[in-house]
């Protein structure tokens, strides 16, 4: 029933246990799918003791990595520990040892994808990273293949499950922030340290793996411009479904004559908008490309087992490749080198709320130093006015980033504006 | 740059000419993305003259299918002329005589699919068919290889855009069917003769696919129970969304352990499914496996580019295959020999609507046949009463379709019910 195929884990945390269970309950018939039987030989742990209860055969843990890399029957390396190092190192290592490698560490691919790539390239091996964007979602392979016959011009979506959750919970139960960021942490949806979640570093760093495999040129975590939605309130998303639009925490990636631009911030959506609707802890990556128009996928972002779907998907590909002798078949697919705009160059609507005198004049102000930043208000709705204090919100017409940060530069300096609440861009589809 | 790779198009219409134009569009960044130049030397075309004008160079142009098959420099036959012959004999000459094939063909696919995968496994051919459903959405690979950690379970979905863009016109605009069907017409999303759309045929041909691709087992068009939407009326879908539910038009498989069960039928689905929000012609394929979980993937369905950017990918991917020698790396990936599920035997809810004499003791008559065929009422609503005779609405909970339809033949030969309008199925997530 077809050859033997060796491999190694690095890292038994959820992803790595996930791995472990979706290629057991494959076994049975794994050979008839791929022609070959993956079998794990060896799992790096840090703890012995402590993984011991997660496995059949202990007796396969190790935590001394030599043993891994020198055994040339391991044919198959699954990087699953995360962060940037040790894991850079027995990635290289394992490449410039022949051996293939499949992982889900985004941190890497998204900051040191170039020299990984180089390297697998260069010694014939394939490295994959289906896990690393969207987690079960299929979304690296369709755009590497299924939609290689398009110039995508936009990739964008929600690609941060911690973070959807929050704003859904805003959104549909009223919750503030810090309240829905503490019930996600009860539930389990946020880490201890939710900083890479909320702060957007964590979706930043799947924008750039999209931005490079949708464009073909490298996008790094470096060329991202980055927004968390910790100064999201209630009353901006009330505001905003006022306004027939949601607030989600949108990835944003999009191929302009002009460079690459890449960003991730809260953006009101039209609610009509298919990826209004994604809710919860669910992702979703909306592309658009010349010939196939629109296209989203939509599923589970993160979790045990639909991170390891997408990681096991990988590792049956490496086996198919060995099979056929086409190890390397698809390696990297950045063959241009588009430059990257410059954030104050990107063009958007933007939804400002500020607090502003209630008296005659201050409109005309307002309005005056948009004019001179080039800004046009496309609707102006005052919300309340209390105390000589009246609320004011903003939506404006396509405006140069430069431009709007000009002119809130000047708000700032007017003494009839007490404070600009908020300023979120909003995604426009219809351009 | 690359070696060239020579291909042939059968068929030049609409699909045909935009695999024409995504080639062509391609043409400059090609052997960088896939490592070789692909030429469309030969297209097989009925009418010369016609075609002239679609081409740049008429000279490819041949009504006399010898010269493709013959010519040993041409590699890649690409069929998009449909139906089954001479598509079929096309298709297997090729394969024969060692050329790799990409087709859009899903009646062809759906109904002699073994065939077609066993004469390219055994010439080591590529048979590619990510076109034949959804048009560009891609899921066919991500079935086969993305997902392919997952034992999946069910996969259903919106796959015809001419039925789904008539059932949004009924539900958001209240028309009949027919109004909606010729305003489909007049749009160009129906074709002249409608049947195969409307009837469900083209859906279930593409069910048939999908079944065998996500179960590893064949299921072919004739396993396929198939329903279609002509009996729906816009009073169907008004009772339907006062109860929360869309009528959409939805392909469904499922693998049970009774064996796999595989219809095409209008349903009711709630409206909170992400399916029920995909309007107008857009496609959606749902899916569920033990470990991704829920993943949907949505996009356009059909059309010229589309259609293209799926048939291209498989381009790609052949081209890719020649390069590394690996052609044939995945082919037919039905090693199963599931059982077939009779209808019968299948469960789900049921949305009866029925007009009845108005007055004492017809409810109870009704509930003692239903009883009787071990259906219970999980809602009943009398939607009017006028001239002695009331609508009633029905929601049975989970019933056998068997026990369903003699419950509704008990009660086509009970006096007291006049008529019996619509009986259809309820699409239960929460099972």
């Amino acid at each position: 029933m077809g050859e033997t195929i060796y491999a190694a884990l690095l890292g038994l945390g959820t992803v790595g246990t996930g791995v472990y269970k979706v290629l057991k309950s494959q076994e049975a018939e794994m050979s008839k799918k791929i022609g070959s039987q993956i079998k794990i030989k060896k799992i790096l742990v840090r703890n012995l003791e402590k993984a011991a209860a997660k496995v059949d055969d202990p007796g396969i843990l190790t935590n001394d990595w030599k043993e891994i890399l020198e055994d040339d029957e391991i044919r198959i390396v699954i990087e699953l520990m995360g962060g940037m190092e040790p894991a850079k190192t027995y990635i290289l290592e394992a490449l410039h040892a022949g051996k293939h490698v499949a992982t889900a560490n985004k941190d890497l691919v998204a900051a040191e994808g170039r020299e990984l790539f180089d390297t697998a390239q260069e010694k014939n091996c394939d490295f994959l990273f289906e896990a690393a964007v969207a987690g079960g979602i299929p979304i690296i392979r369709p755009l590497k293949q299924c939609l290689a016959g398009n110039h995508m011009t936009e990739v964008m979506g929600i690609v941060n499950g911690t973070t959807n959750f929050i704003l859904t919970k805003m959104t549909q139960e009223g919750m503030e922030f810090s309240d829905a960021l503490a019930l996600a942490t009860k539930l389990g949806y946020a880490e201890a340290d939710p900083t890479a979640d909320i702060e957007g570093l964590d979706a930043g760093r799947k924008v750039a793996i999209l931005a490079s495999v949708a464009f073909n040129s490298r996008v790094t975590f470096d060329d991202v411009h980055i927004e968390g939605i910790t100064k999201i309130t209630a009353t901006d998303i009330r505001y905003a479904r006022e306004m027939g639009c949601d607030i989600k925490l949108l990835g944003v990636a999009r191929n302009t004559e002009q460079g690459v631009e890449a960003y991730v911030n809260p953006m009101l959506i039209p609610s009509t908008h298919p990826l209004a609707s994604v809710n919860d802890s669910y992702n979703a990556v909306f592309v658009h490309g010349d010939a196939v128009e629109d296209a989203m996928f939509f599923g589970r972002g993160a979790g045990e087992l639909p991170t390891a779907s997408a990681v096991v998907g990988d590792i049956f590909d490496i086996a198919r490749n060995l099979q056929a002798g086409a190890s390397g078949r698809i390696s990297c697919t950045c063959y241009k080198e588009l430059p990257i705009k410059k954030m104050e160059d990107t063009e958007n609507c933007y939804f400002l709320r500020l607090q502003a005198e209630d008296r005659y004049g201050v409109l005309a102000e307002m309005a005056g130093i948009f004019a001179k930043d080039k800004v046009s208000i496309s609707q102006l709705v005052q919300k309340s006015a209390n105390q000589g204090c009246a609320e004011i919100v903003i939506i404006t017409a396509l405006a140069r980033e430069g431009d709007i940060q000009n002119a809130i530069r000047e708000l700032e300096k007017c003494e009839a504006i007490r404070e600009i609440s908020s300023v979120l861009r909003v995604y426009d589809n219809a351009r």
